[in-house]
């Protein structure tokens, strides 16, 4: 893994195969440093899952897609007609890079598919064309999901938003951000008020950025002083992403999402929920059954590099909660719109869609 | 204003006076670096509790009584027997240090009452008389309504506290962490979990400061992690401190406490406020009323030292939020503990006393 000076990153460019590599937006040093990381191996790509060099659920299946084809063109160079077989320790050593967000585990499938399709000789070029018609399929279902949330927003109002499900978390335009993007340009949205989003500050280092890059109004906010802007009166919707939808509609998200559903409901706020298909896991029943990834302490002990908790301090800290389907107003996705989530609801979507 | 050598201080001995001046523990400082700043003017006073090196509303009062003890040392030594005219201007700069907490308005009135009855000769020896007796009944109280809060937890079982109601955050042993201390020692208490408490770190660097300091078990969470530990069903109460209790019972308290407080109503955990009556405002109808403080948005744009937002981003920045008295199960003092809170049970606390 190495920095590049390949001009860039913008927000909707965050991930570009270039010249038989990935090139990932360098995530962890926005917004203060906008640097492309090289990646040429498929270990490298999930190390730079794990590590959060990229992240966002969709971003997430994206970088995975293109490091199957680094898988592939790797296996094929050490086992030739046999790398079918050797590709596998590549593609569990993906699967095995973070937990919580079902996008990973479906790109790679998606990518087995072609894989099955192969035959034994050099895979490159069509694994490389799926990679890229994933990536693009995730940033055209973004723009289309942008376009059916945006629908569903009156006049002008105020939106807060957790985390960042932004053109960076995506394949481009974003889930919730592209909710945002089409709303504002049709002149439903007065501020974005986003939520900093503690541990990682997905919120301040990039939501933030993301929505001044496009010129759209953000006020950034403390997560804990959301209930209080609610209680204003100016805001109309909570807008999230999710990283994983179960069947029921319970949504896994960034932590933070379920307290924030919990205050829009005492206080008569909407809660949207934008998401690829790709983001909804018809096995796994509800949310209790999605696994919740803990990250290292060390990132509540300190912020950044200073130290803030005494030394020897315990922490728990899971970045992902779960809201139930009874406290989300609408999932919006490429194929529709489920208003009051159930898993019959959702289910009707996944066969049919709705829109 | 300059640190000292002075040792200590430990939580439970944040204020102190010695050798003619006021010692305050640096709070911005800890759990880094344990020191003494020490003043000498009510304006060093007034500077420390805007600059937040006192934090907690009766600290914030136990400081100011101190501070204006050295007003009136300064206005005896310029003003001579006029020295009452020439205090007013000090008294005005402690007033207008920190808009939230009454319980600086509250102390400065206190030791108006023992100005108004002394005469024109020099008032040290009897202001220095009132302010301690102010700072030991300040921690008197808290034993008090300790014990009291503590009586109303059930079997051993998880609490949750935000921001830092501890020893350093009032005259001593604490509000909401004196209601743990006493609940601990009577083996109530299984765990702590510490809201980290955003923006400025009261969790992380204060209330997990004090509670190791005591043996108790503490874990650090992220402010929007309460719901999802919630959820898990061991969360008996939580319990928090008050900068100002409204006359109908609304809480004012650090910014977080509110959705803290609708997340428990929604998992049927209790919420508990404790403070020293010296908080109960009757003057302040209901937390609409209250004035709630707004500071500067760089404390939101990083953290620490460390820039974390884009440059020319905008930020809102209330440290206060108002928990609606409905949200309250308990608000215990050292006059008793009003179940339910309304404005009649408020009343009637204050007039009688209800233990």
């Amino acid at each position: 893994m190495e920095t590049t000076t390949l001009s860039g990153p913008t927000p909707d460019d965050a991930a570009r195969w270039h010249q038989g590599a990935l090139y990932l937006a360098e995530q962890r040093l926005l917004p203060e440093r906008a640097e492309y990381l090289r990646l040429e191996t498929a270990g490298e790509v999930a190390e730079a899952i794990r590590a959060m060099v990229v992240r966002g659920a969709p971003a997430i299946g994206v970088a995975a897609a293109y490091g199957v084809v680094l898988a592939g063109r790797d296996a094929y160079a050490t086992a030739g007609s046999s790398w079918k077989a050797a590709i596998e320790s590549d593609l569990a050593r993906l699967a095995a890079s973070r937990p919580t967000a079902v996008n990973l585990f479906w790109a790679i499938r998606r990518m087995r598919d072609c894989i099955a399709d192969l035959g034994t000789g050099d895979p490159y070029a069509d694994l490389l064309t799926a990679a890229r018609a994933l990536h693009e399929a995730d940033r055209a279902a973004n723009r289309r999901l942008g376009d059916l949330g945006a629908e569903l927003i009156e006049g002008p109002t105020d939106l807060i938003t957790h985390c960042n499900a932004g053109a960076i978390a995506t394949g481009g335009y974003g889930t919730a951000l592209g909710v945002i993007r089409s709303a504002f340009a049709a002149g439903k949205v007065r501020r974005v008020f986003a939520d900093e989003t503690r541990p990682w500050m997905q919120g301040a280092r990039l939501t933030a950025w993301e929505l001044m890059h496009d010129g759209i109004p953000v006020v950034l906010q403390a997560d804990s002083a959301a209930a209080s802007l609610m209680a204003g009166g100016t805001v109309g919707w909570v807008i999230v992403g999710s990283d994983r939808i179960a069947a029921n509609g319970d949504v896994a998200n960034k932590i933070g999402t379920y307290p924030l559903a919990i205050a829009a409901k005492y206080h008569g706020v909407k809660v949207m929920v934008a998401a690829p298909t790709s983001t909804i896991d018809l096995e796994t029943a509800s949310g209790q059954d999605i696994p919740i990834e803990e990250r290292d302490p060390a990132e509540l002990l300190g912020c950044g590099d200073q130290q803030l908790a005494p030394a020897g301090c315990l922490a728990r800290n899971p970045v992902f909660d779960v809201t139930p389907a009874a406290l989300v107003d609408a999932i919006v996705t490429e194929r529709g719109v489920v208003m009051q989530p159930n898993a019959e609801k959702i289910r009707a979507l996944m066969a049919d869609g709705v829109a």
